[in-house]
Formats: C-alpha cells, sequence, structure tokens
C-alpha cells in the first residue's frame, strides 16, 4: 500500500479526531503541559508549614529550627582553665625560663568540678584541672608540663613565663548571653543541637512535618496480608510512596482503599482535607483517574490534568479548599517515578528542608534506546561497569524501578538514543 | 640567652623528660597512634549487627534486609489488560487498517476490579478496562483509540492489527512465583518496599539497629534542665553524638551523667554491656580519661589511648567482655569532631550501612592558618563565596563546629598553610 502525504495527513487527522472523540466520551480532552511547567505549578501552590512543635533535642537532627535561639547565658558560664596545670597570677611567671624557673607556693588543688573562693595571691598558686573555674587572683594557667611540684607539695617550679589570660577560656567566649546563636530555619545538624545543649534546652522549637495524606484508590487493589481475589493486585504505590515521603520529612496517613467511585472518591478527599496534602496514589485506568479530575474541578479548581512525560502522563493536580490535591499514575513504576519529580520537591518545600541535590553521574549507554513516545521519557537505567543498562519493562512492573540505580531523562524531542551516546544519569539513593 | 645546638637538644629531652614525668604521675605514658590505624582498630574491632527483626515495610525505608526474599507468588497474578481497550483474538485483526476495519462482535465490559470466565470466540470481542484479567480466549488487546463502538454497541470496528500478546502483561512478567526478588544485604529503597507490597508482605526481616550505650562522664557535667551550680557546664557531647549516631543507623540509649571515679565509671561499664558498643562521652581533665583507660585496661584490653590528631588526641579504644568500648574526648568540639573520624564508620559497618559517601569540594584558604601541633588538624571551616575560612576556636567551644560547613584534614607534617593554597573540604551536611 502506498501513500501519499495528503492521504497521510487525513490519516493522522483521523487517528487525532477518534482519539479525542474516545477519551471524550470517557474525559474532556487535555492538554499535556510540559515536566517544567507541572513542577513549577505544584511549587508554587504549596506553602512551607508553620506550625511550631517542641522536640526533644536528641531526637531533632535534620528538623528545621522556628525560632532564633538567644543564648539565655554565657558559655562557658565562668572563666575556665583550658589545660590541666596551675592558675598563677602571670607577672609572677615573667622572665621564668628553662634555666632559671620561678618559685610559687602551691596554696591548693581544684579537681573537676571543684571550684573555690580563695584568691591566689603574689607568689601564689593552685593546681587546677581542665575546666574549673579560675581562682580568683590569678589570670592565667602553666601547663602542667612548663612546671614541676616539689617533693613536699608546698612549691611549685614554673619554666615558662605565660601571659595574661593564656589557656583560659573566658565566661561567653564560646556563647555570649544575649547573642543569637541559631537562627530560624537552620538545619538542626549534630554541632547545632550541641549549642542548644550547651544552653541547658532539653527540647527544641522547630516546623512541624507536614501532613501528607496518601489514599490508594481502586476497586482492584487488595491490602498487604489478604488473600487475592481473582483479578486483584495488591497496593504497592501508597507503601512506595509512604516511604519517600517519610526520607523527605513528612508525616504520613495511609488511607484505607477506596474504590473508585465518585462517592467515595469525595468522600475521602474530604474527610482527609485536615492534611496539608492529599494524594491519591491512582487507579490505572483512564475512567478512574478521570473521576478524580472531575471532582476537584467540582470542587475547587484543576491546575493540570496530564504531564508529557513518559511514565507519568495522567499525573493531575489542583486544589480543593485551599489544599493541593496530586493525583498520581495507578501503575506502580509510573507513580513512583512521578513522586521523585513533581512529589519530593513539594515536601521538601513544605518541610522548609533545602531541595535535594541528587548525586549525578554521567554514563555511556549499554546499549540502543528507543523512545518515540512525543514525551520526555524518565528512564530508569542500572549501572554496571560505568555503562547504563535501561531496565524499564513496563509502567505496571515496580521491578522497573526496583532493579535500578538511577534514572535518565531523555528529551521530548529525542526518538532513539545509540549505544555509547553518553547520558546523565541521577542516582536514586 | 643563647643557645648552642647541644642545649638545644638538652632543652628539648628536659621537656619530653618532665612531660613523661607529670603524665606519669598520673597516667602511664602511652604512644599516639595515627588516625588511620585508629581507624584500621576500631573498624577490624566491630562486627555488624546479626540481630533480625520484622518491621512494618512502610517503616522499613534504608533499613538492611536480612533474607533473600524469595516471590511467593506471580505478580502481575494473571495475565492483565495493560490498555484500555478491546480485547481480542489477535489473528481476528490481521490485515486491519485505517482503511479497512475489521468488525468485531462486543460480547461484554470488564470494569476495574472485574473479571469473566466468558470466552472471546472468533470474531467476537470485549472492552477491557487496564489491569484487568485477560478473558479466556483473546490473546491481544487493541487499544481504545484504534477501535470504535458502533452506535447500537453491538459492534466494534478495529483499525490496526495486533499481534498475540501485544498490550498485554503476562503473569510473572514483574516478579516470577520462586525467583529470588531481594537479596540479604540489599538496603531497603522506596521500589524495593515496592516489590514486597506487591508480594503482599506487610513486615520484612531486617537486621536490627546497633544498640549503643552513651555514658556522659564528669563530676562538673550537668544534666539540660537543671540550675547550673558554680563550676558546672551542661551535658553537651551526650546530644551530639545521639544525634549523630541516630542519623547513621543507631539505637541509642543515653546513660545518665556518671562521676568520674573508679567505681561509678566501672559499674556503668558493665551496667551497659548489654550493648553492642559502649561511648563515654568523655571528661575533660587527664586524670578523668586516664581512670577509663586504666579500667579497660583492667578489665578487657585497651587497643590505643591517644590519637594523631588534633583536637582528639585523648579517644581511647578498647574491648572489655568481646565488647567494643569508645572513650571520646570531653571537650565537645572534640568529642564530635572525633565523633565523625571514628563513630560513624563504626556504626555503620555495625549498621551494615555503606561507608558514607561525604561530598567533598575544592577551595581556596581565605587566610592563613598555622598549624604547629606536630598532629594532623582536623580544622572546620565555613565556606563563603568558594573561599574556605577557618572558624575552629578552641577544642571546648561547640561553635567551633556549629558555625562550620565541613573541615579540612591538615597532614602532621604542614605546620603552615597559606592564604589563596587550595584545600579539600569535606561537607557537614
Amino acid at each position: 500500500m502506498t501513500y501519499n502525504l495528503e492521504s497521510f495527513y487525513f490519516t493522522l487527522n483521523m487517528y487525532d479526531l477518534r482519539r479525542m472523540n474516545v477519551m471524550s466520551e470517557i474525559t474532556p480532552f487535555r492538554l499535556l503541559i510540559s515536566r517544567e511547567k507541572a513542577v513549577e505549578t505544584v511549587l508554587d501552590a504549596v506553602k512551607p508549614v508553620d506550625r511550631v512543635e517542641l522536640v526533644q533535642i536528641e531526637m531533632a537532627a535534620n528538623r528545621v529550627l522556628a525560632k532564633n535561639i538567644v543564648a539565655n547565658m554565657d558559655v562557658p558560664p565562668f572563666d575556665r582553665a583550658a589545660m590541666d596545670g596551675y592558675a598563677v597570677r602571670a607577672e609572677d611567671t615573667y622572665g621564668a625560663s628553662e634555666f632559671s624557673p620561678k618559685t610559687l607556693r602551691l596554696v591548693g588543688v581544684l579537681r573537676a568540678g571543684e571550684s573555690t573562693n580563695k584568691s591566689i595571691g603574689r607568689g601564689e598558686c593552685m593546681r587546677i584541672a581542665t575546666g574549673c573555674p579560675i581562682p580568683p587572683g590569678a589570670d592565667a594557667i602553666v601547663m602542667a608540663e612548663f612546671a614541676e611540684e616539689s617533693k613536699d607539695g608546698n612549691t611549685v617550679s614554673i619554666f615558662k613565663a605565660v601571659h595574661p589570660l593564656e589557656n583560659i577560656s573566658p565566661k561567653g567566649e564560646d556563647l555570649k548571653k544575649g547573642e543569637v546563636v541559631l537562627r530560624e530555619g537552620d538545619i538542626l545538624s549534630p554541632a547545632k543541637i550541641g549549642v542548644l545543649a550547651a544552653l541547658g534546652l532539653r527540647r527544641a522549637p522547630v516546623y512541624q512535618k507536614p501532613r501528607i495524606a496518601i489514599i490508594p484508590t481502586g476497586i482492584e487493589i487488595r491490602e498487604l496480608g489478604f488473600k487475592l481475589a481473582e483479578g486483584q493486585v495488591y497496593d504497592i504505590n501508597s507503601y512506595t510512596l509512604a516511604s519517600l515521603l517519610i526520607e523527605n520529612g513528612a508525616l504520613v496517613t495511609r488511607a484505607p482503599i477506596v474504590p473508585d467511585n465518585r462517592e467515595d472518591l469525595k468522600n475521602a478527599l474530604y474527610r482527609f482535607l485536615n492534611h496539608d496534602l492529599i494524594v491519591f496514589s491512582g487507579g490505572s485506568s483512564v475512567g478512574e483517574r478521570d473521576m478524580l479530575a472531575d471532582i476537584i474541578e467540582e470542587e475547587g479548581k484543576l491546575l493540570f490534568h496530564g504531564v508529557q512525560i513518559k511514565p507519568g502522563k495522567p499525573t493531575l493536580f489542583g486544589i480543593v479548599r485551599g489544599k493541593p490535591v496530586l493525583g498520581m499514575p495507578g501503575y506502580p513504576a509510573s507513580c513512583l517515578s512521578n513522586a521523585y519529580i513533581f512529589l519530593v520537591p513539594m515536601v521538601r518545600k513544605m518541610a522548609r528542608l533545602p531541595p535535594k541535590k541528587p548525586t549525578i553521574i554521567r554514563a555511556k549507554m549499554a546499549r540502543r534506546f528507543v523512545s518515540a513516545s512525543g514525551r520526555e521519557q524518565f528512564l530508569p537505567v542500572k549501572i554496571i561497569d560505568g555503562k547504563a543498562y535501561p531496565v524499564f519493562k513496563k509502567s505496571g512492573d515496580i521491578t522497573s524501578l526496583s532493579k535500578a540505580d538511577g534514572y535518565v531523562i531523555l528529551p521530548v524531542n529525542l526518538d532513539v538514543i545509540e549505544e555509547g551516546e553518553e547520558v546523565s544519569v541521577t542516582l536514586f539513593e
């Protein structure tokens, strides 16, 4: 059969018209938007969480501080010895050397945890442990290595001069009372937690984690641990999404599975609107997805339905009563790959965490890959000996992702990527 | 005063002798070992935890699988439709095209979650939703876009031929019954958690987290939330260590503060020997640290006491009744920087997590830094406009680390690093 140019165009148009027709029976036709535009839309729509809670500091690592922390005291709270040695009046040591030591009277000993009111007078010294408050009158510490006690313990020979304040950590040197020592927005590292501890604070004011509801949908989806009936499969998406979201700073509520009918979907949406974000983990058929789109359109505003990426075209997003609602594709590999693209950035913004800096490596394609979808392609790959092997099977296959080390995003206009071509692989870890 | 070479040597020797002498009063003199040797020693001494526990899969991200997972079923559990469309016998569609469609009798509809025993005969087809089991007799799916139902709903025009198995996900395509789908030692990613869910498994067998006891010591150390008496400071180290260890996969028990006397230290050690690792978060004075060294030597084996790094010389390590015991420096900045060097690799080995791959950047020193300690130097730096500013104040100052973005390790034999010289900065994040 031969096609002339005209009939070829005609053919295309017929396909397009039929596709629009088929879809319009089940759903109004909608234009796909680009991935960049979709990411921008979801990020614009979500707000960082403002609610604050107090968290035990040892559990506060990677949480985001909600208030400036002003030092309520000086740290150290007193001038203290920075070395084991002898507290002296510095001027008594001037001129001391290995060959002409100065001799001071030993008037006491301060062991760890001890302090004294006893004053150090001219020509006197006191043995002192690191961390002890400097006794009145003394203004420097001679390190133990540069001093020698007499046999009777009455005097100490000083072999090295010290200047005033030498080997002393002055009060407030580390943290000064009234100073802002940590700032709102700081992510609490172990060292910053140490600053809170230094001030005696047991709990830190941090922003609450965003509360995200995951609602698995689909009449064919079964709860884990139950026996499958004919035609049923286990719920995968709510578990992959939950673990990914928890890792990225969210608090997740997993709803029971909702059958894909309007009434139940709408009830579930309203039941979980007390969350900061509602994610439907998606039915696999067109009908189910469009039901959700219709509900969002009726109850709020649908911002997009359909993204120009493969897999993941059916992703949809809208706002209902001020709350962002995301509908994910039902197929496990599509759902999870779209979660990396859309959900992770949203959640991190809500949690006030910086965007994830993924590790990106360059690798050569181990074999030719054809991508003629007319959309961007999210291509999971396994890295073996520095080469990228595509592992994508079907959107429905979770092993498309579980066996992958990372993914490549192939541009819309790329149909074929040849063996040996270099690609940028974003690693999952 | 002038020194000739001989007296200079003599002087040095006198210092060394006195230092040995002073230390031997309080502690037997011990040789410092290199950082590399110390890390090797601690890593040799700890074992990965063998105990196994079952964890809910949504909480199992980043846990380490303790057993191979063999698929207990096929996934999908039946041949299913990969597209919305029409289940057909492929041979009935051969030759179909846009211009000469084939017409088939529509004998039924399968909506999501439905299945049927009804067989598809010659010249017949059934409308089918993605994910439904393929009805008996059918061997391919024609996508909805390439088919059109008649007005009366009795027939369907097929505009494109399909080959057998087209648009069908065969039973077991994703996971095959009996196949090892995840392996012992795998770190559970969201996608691997999806594999467990696909098999209906609610819980995963994972290795337990290493149980680590942190014992803060020092008579001068006070619990957070209490009022400080003269000479006291708050416990910082147990909190910085706890948060760092939790981040790296440990389960932490924080002991109450132990006064630094032999009896209490020894009791605390034995009380917490039921842990996989015991960490003393360190007294600040020489006496305290040596008491712990003596106890380890008497009760077990002391493997090193003193590391050639600044800060952190007093770090010690040994084995008591088969359990590794680590003594950390008392000063907060020393303690935490040594934890990054020694504790994190130990804990990750125990938790069976891969060594941390830190982000290392190159930066130019913003100013000259003198490091004449004769030891390696762990130098915290802040990065501003690509330049590295040393922020180290004193080992006692937690702000030495809380204000740093990362650290540089300066070699033993380096005394001065000049402004503008390039260094490798390991980022904390």
